[in-house]
């Protein structure tokens, strides 16, 4: 890390911190400049964590040199890292594509869902039991029941299971049940949450906060490896933004540094990045463009009967399409559609 | 509601909404335009949302006329709610300060910032106990054992407490040490935690999630009053923006906002809304001016060995004068400091 | 519009309102309900702008039926809108590519940076002559000559020009030179500006501001329209976030919305949208997924020796790599490379 | 400047970066690192920006030590700046109040405006002769009869004028009628204009963009002084954020830092601060305990009737008040109305 002193400290304060910095145990370098004297302490972050150089009075500015996330990235491990959902692999040659209602409503609603994702070709059934909704009063899932009523349309179809968690006292049941654990938007920084999927034997899938950066998203992918479970897929789903034409700004950059700064995969949901679904199709096939290696996507047997989420959802031959749409676009990426 | 048509709705299709609308109950209006059809629905917007129209293909938009939170609305309660926290009342004509460091480290620690706090004139004592922190290798906090602490600091000094509370299984043991639950800004929709503090007998003090928009904090105390707990102190303490010159913007609109919309106290956190020191007293007068009910402040015996938040934590000296600026900005409010 | 009373409405102040629609040669229309009343004002925008309703003390919120735009809207014109730069046309079938140098800097790097972005396949040269910079002590462009320099090595490798117009009084030297101008995002609401693009003969590139939305980009092309010139090209640059791993938040989802509402071709340019030459490639991609019309890419011969801009531009063979990254893409978009 | 090498730069690259930066006449300095080499470049800064050393293929990131601006830099110049509109003086101890309406709409509606203001304490006349408008349709301003109308007002209530100016062409016209020139949060990075009014002997008053940071705000004042012009007030009106509750969020903490980091005078607009005129009255309150020297209000004889900024224009009456309500505040602050 690099510290900038203030004005007024003094060559005996730069003194006192090169000390400290040395019997740390880290190496300690000295800057003195006309206008402002720089630090620098190289070693082991968490080390100079502990050292709370940026509360110090005299310190003007700290500037880090290396990421604060570590297992996570690409520097840690050079090859892309490949996550099975059930028999789904994401992260290799196969671009995935997830699909389902936003909330599983009724038996006949997710069965009718998962048929028609599958003919269309997906290959993950999604599909919500506990909603978190900005509203007490809208409609909060079905949960534990609704888990029930989508597993049996999963083994039906031969689909595995994504579906989110909203509490780590509800782990068991989840999995019981489903074949990988979401993490929401809401959620990306609940770190109890966090730590609860890092004990976990499933799959994470761990979508990106709306306020949340790209380096915060890694820390918060960084908290589920550092507990035990390096099977995380990382989910751009869209960030606030001052623009409201559209329900959220789908940060498709964040997908390209995505795969350059960590190794593991990238999956983008352009229905809640856009919220609009006639935008839907175009910016699944922005996102193959920008290096995902998969789509969740909101598919609704009735988008206007939909209990949350319709405006963003497709119907079943609006998903056929945009199946059919990705296509051509899969194929120019060098990769194919897994099936 | 108002509900446009899309330019494809025909006269019939209006006449099928219409009919929905009034089998649910709701008086429907027709306003036929030469570029668009409007439609109007009056009546409960519990049954509004059932039926879902902003998902229907020829709708374009919906125009809400009412706001989605009745229970902290002003419309529903004209005088102001007090809240007390232990013998302190928030929300009156006194005005509030609560101050405290970060994290609870040690006996000697929170024991001299009790002392020093109480000496300046502070009237609650926070310091958390369980930290929420981007990166998994930070100080995470002393947990129980901090509550501890804290509680026999609190008492030797005659001060309430206030302390974070992220996790719903914490409930119990947070009950017995605090006189106030924090929701913090990470957790405002954690819909699992407002509910678990919404069935508690403490008052909460709910912070403003970074990226919450100020309509989204009133249904997150919605949540609360819903769940059957009246006593809920909303706290500005900063949102995320563009500018990277402050760690937070500090969105002091949202103060004068909040006052006319909901009958609900005000706080503002100056410390993390800033993340700079020096700029915490003049923001603390500026919150006056806004019309806050109090303050919430950062304050560590020596912030430069602060195990976190330092660069914004303030010293007994610094904290005190503070108190002596402040205290003509509160007389100038029509206010006294509560003492 | 639909305009919504505030509560302390009463039913003869409703009536005074609906008797100035009327007066206005609109269609009024009354809404009573039980904790709003509302009202609606049908007929031509712009006598509704003059009643000024937004402004009454009795009114709580205005909510508008149409878009504030009409020249530039889909709903005006259905088929898209075709642009010439000299002998390239945008918004067709083909796919147009245009490259080169923020800054023009000497006649051997705007020849030298011609000869290898035509090679490439780009076929129209962008390249800056007056360039507006944050800071007073950077580099601002050659100016003139500048432009003669670029006009030299276009006519000698048969490129048409298109190069940025920062102040009206420079129109007469940048149309005996160019043969696009481009408005840059700061001066997207250069009123001034506009209009003297709009007087203009050529056509304009018109960039999104970096904290403009989608309707005010829409709006500020509707000044250019309504001063007479209909060649407007739209661009998506980047928008300002709270991220800041790139140097903007490319937003995409403005394409696939910009060619849904509006009859304008869009062109991206993720050099400015991402700021890291890295992530230029696969956003060039994830740009055509989403709609675009064409691109326009940084390319500089020695990017560590470019007078600005040198972190976000490609040097030739980065750019032709690129060029044939793209090839499969636009086949997929069911388009071909202009050429 | 530090700079960071990306990890596959060797020694000898480091080497060839350190001969560079010692032929460049800066002090070179040289920091390996276990995963990271780290350099250092001391001296003077446009030196340094010469190097173009963020656009080399090996440097992974620069950190600036100094900031970019000079001239506006407290640590240029310790003591406050204080500039004369006319006979008022802002930046000294006397809090200046500055109001008038959006637009000249006609002699009555200025005259009577100046007379209220004036007599409710008032000290500055503001008010809009060209108007830059989002929207093509809206009302544009009266232009030189604006001026001429307002220049006459203003001299029969004794008030010195500060208007908008949006073109450097309109230079010559405004220098004849008004005491200050306004440059708008549209133009504040239109550079042109920025040393047009560096040229003029007028002072001016330099709005901060709604998604200018603060660091760029204080460039765009450095582009004045460096023009030759030291009488620059900057103003905080707000920065666009996600909340749209409020027209703009207005950015406080900017004032308080501002303050600190430069010696220029800072005022604030609590108008389009809020955009919403019952905010106004708290928000001025607001500002003066952030330390802000001065205020600029929208005041209108009839705001419903005004031709824009109707809704967050005060009428004389609330204007009065709000005079009447800020003194103790500005009392508190140590300060005196000016007079």
């Amino acid at each position: 890390v690099i510290i900038v002193l203030k004005p007024e400290a003094t060559a005996d304060d730069a003194q006192a911190f090169l000390r400290r910095i040395e019997d740390a145990g880290l190496q300690p370098l000295y800057l003195p400049g006309s206008e402002r004297t720089v630090l620098g302490a190289l070693g082991d972050e968490r080390v100079l964590a502990r050292l709370n150089l940026e509360s110090h009075p005299l310190v003007e500015s700290l500037k880090p040199i290396l990421t604060p996330y570590k297992r996570v990235s690409r520097e840690m491990q050079g090859h892309d890292t490949r996550v099975d959902i059930g028999p789904v692999t994401v992260g290799g040659r196969e671009f995935v594509v997830m699909a389902g209602p936003c909330a599983v409503e009724s038996a006949a609603q997710i069965g009718a869902t998962a048929a028609a994702i599958k003919s269309a070709g997906a290959v993950v059934l999604r599909g919500g039991a506990f909603k978190p909704r900005t509203s007490p009063y809208s409609f909060q899932g079905h949960g534990g029941e609704a888990l029930e009523l989508m597993a049996e349309a999963a083994r039906e179809h031969g689909l595995p299971i994504v579906s989110e968690i909203v509490d780590p006292s509800d782990l068991a049941l989840m999995e019981q049940h489903v074949d990988a654990l979401q993490v929401g938007a809401r959620n990306m920084q609940n770190f109890r949450l966090l730590q609860a999927v890092g004990r976990s034997h499933l799959p994470v899938l761990l979508k990106r906060g709306i306020a949340a950066t790209i380096e915060e998203l890694l820390l918060a992918a960084e908290y589920i490896l550092d507990a035990g479970n390096p099977n995380v897929i990382l989910c751009e789903r869209g960030i606030r933004t001052f623009e409201t034409a559209t329900r959220n700004t789908l940060d498709l950059n964040a997908v390209a540094l995505l795969k350059q700064r960590s190794h593991l995969p990238v999956v983008v949901d352009p229905s809640h990045g856009t919220g609009i679904r006639d935008l839907v199709p175009p910016m699944a096939k922005a996102a193959i463009g920008a290096g995902a290696d998969g789509l969740i996507i909101e598919v609704h047997i009735d988008p206007a009967a939909a209990l949350s989420d319709g405006p963003q959802s497709m119907n079943p031959q609006g998903f056929a399409e945009l199946m059919q749409g990705i296509r051509p676009f899969v194929t120019a990426a060098g990769r194919e559609l897994a099936a």
